[in-house]
């Protein structure tokens, strides 16, 4: 039996501060509408898919709140539930998160095509700074705004209709972590889901990144570390110019060899869809990553046992 | 004071079964010389540079013997040594090391421009297996000539005359491990030298893989890893087709965005040269890639506590 499912990135342009939930809703209904017409069983749309890019600014508390979803379903967002059920497609949705006891989180769900939530995810790899850098006019918030997410990095698996894959979900800056990728290829992953806003520029100031390279370093990420743990790798943008600043595109679907097979051509609204063979992975996971026979953790203890970067003694004599 | 050091990647062709070792200590003084002449401060040649890559058949105990060095340096080698003192010349070399104990290691060893043995590293990934492949015409028995590396993974300070750059060193297959990468990177590594053989077709069977792909393969584990820990990365092969197999080629200089900076355009000996500023390992390694800011082991106890994969129960009710 092959193990097969079409699936597609639901590419987002920008989603402006001024811009109502009922329209961007609109927008992601339409884009679920246009993945399913081509066949795609699961659509992946961005972090923060409902709203701009909200920790680019030192904000109020109250305009923050308005950010959060307080559940998930909830009345703004049941339409899309609705239509992806009718429409017997499942979705990844990345979305800021605030629990009953007032917690905040950035998140994602993936929903099933019957409308159930089979995954929940809360990013772990919190980019940028709780303060704002003094007189610069954007900045990178998400520690201010979000707590560490406490979920961890549990993998689950998809439908049967998809070919039951073991997936994984991440959040933006975690596909540049190779510690969270292979805590999914060590659960056998074959399909990994994940959104982002990721900027145009550099987010914590320095003028060395441009937008061709940050698109480089993000496609670099996604296709070696697919490749590294012989996975499946679907990964979506809200892109474009939000509100005066750039997020870079390249929405892209990545095979187990960490080759790409499909990728965004535009900054705006745009589905990408590819066949993914789960059955794929085997090549990869059975002989050159099968872990249980190449894998030396004894030699790793550094990956746990500290968190930073820690330099040789200076007293070790340096040669001349 | 900036901190730089010219550094050449040495690829050479074929070194086959019939090729006595002045032949092919004198190659390797040759492309010494080139690098030198171009101003390399450091060579890097490939894994099991002396010899054929004889883990791809199953030998006689006393072929196998013979591809051994059981002293370093010694008096085959003792040429390259001399001629790299007199031009002040730092290299990495890789060989099939021999300890007194009569213990057999597939090794690298980073030698000063004064001479000295600097870093010493054994491979610990080592890949293929222990017993052939019935009926297969070659072979990846690294598993069976080689005990696995006991040095694990440390750092070390190059020279003054190179910036004093913390360095690491891998071989081969273990450029595709992000584990031995992030101990490296956990160092605080700013240059990592590697040297390999990798076969231009599937080593373990199997038709899915050709030249292209693993060179693509090679490429992107290094590119990303050295994005992702900020460093640079000066990979070797030995390449072109040896005694009937073949080896990709593809020797590269990497940058710590992950920019391939120089890149061998044959698959015989061949010098590439590229300027290493160690300070431009800051942007990532102070930013994005700050480890002490950003990395949440709390969540990686999977990466340690677990060799092979483990996938979830599959009593996990699965959606249809």
């Amino acid at each position: 039996m092959t193990r097969l499912a079409r699936i597609a990135a639901a590419q987002m342009g920008a989603v402006n501060r001024s811009d109502a939930r009922p329209h961007t809703l609109q927008r992601m209904i339409a884009l679920l509408e246009n993945a399913a017409s081509q066949g795609a069983q699961l659509v992946v749309f961005p972090e923060l898919a409902l709203t701009t890019f909200f920790p680019r600014w030192l904000l109020s508390p109250e305009e923050v709140e308005g950010y959060f979803e307080a559940a998930m379903p909830n009345p703004d967002v049941q339409p899309l539930f609705e239509r992806a059920r009718e429409l017997k497609v499942g979705f990844y949705l990345g979305y800021a998160e605030k629990t009953p006891q007032g917690k905040h989180y950035n998140s994602a769900i993936t929903v099933a095509p019957d409308g159930t939530i089979i995954g929940h995810y809360r990013k772990v790899h919190l980019p940028g700074s709780v303060e704002p850098r003094e007189g610069a006019r954007v900045h990178q918030l998400e520690k201010r705004y979000f707590e560490y997410g406490d979920l961890g990095f549990q993998a689950f698996y998809g439908p049967q209709a998809w070919g039951a894959p073991v997936t994984g979900m991440l959040i933006c800056n975690d596909r540049r972590w190779p510690e969270a990728w292979r805590s999914y290829g060590l659960q056998g992953c074959e399909l990994m889901l994940m959104g982002y806003n990721s900027a145009a520029y550099d987010p914590n100031g320095g003028s060395s990144e441009d937008a061709a390279l940050r698109t480089f370093h993000s496609l670099l990420a996604t296709q070696a570390n697919a490749y590294m743990n012989s996975t499946w790798a679907v990964s979506t943008a809200k892109a474009g110019v939000e509100d005066g600043f750039g997020l870079i595109g390249a929405s892209c679907i990545v095979d187990p060899n960490g080759v790409i097979v499909a990728q965004a051509q535009t900054l705006d609204d745009e589905v990408i869809v590819a066949d993914c063979d789960f059955d794929a992975c085997k090549q990869g996971q059975e002989k050159m990553f099968n872990f249980a026979n190449h894998r030396r953790p004894q030699h790793y203890a550094r990956l746990v046992d500290q968190v930073g970067a820690v330099r040789p003694p200076e007293d070790i004599a340096r040669p001349s």
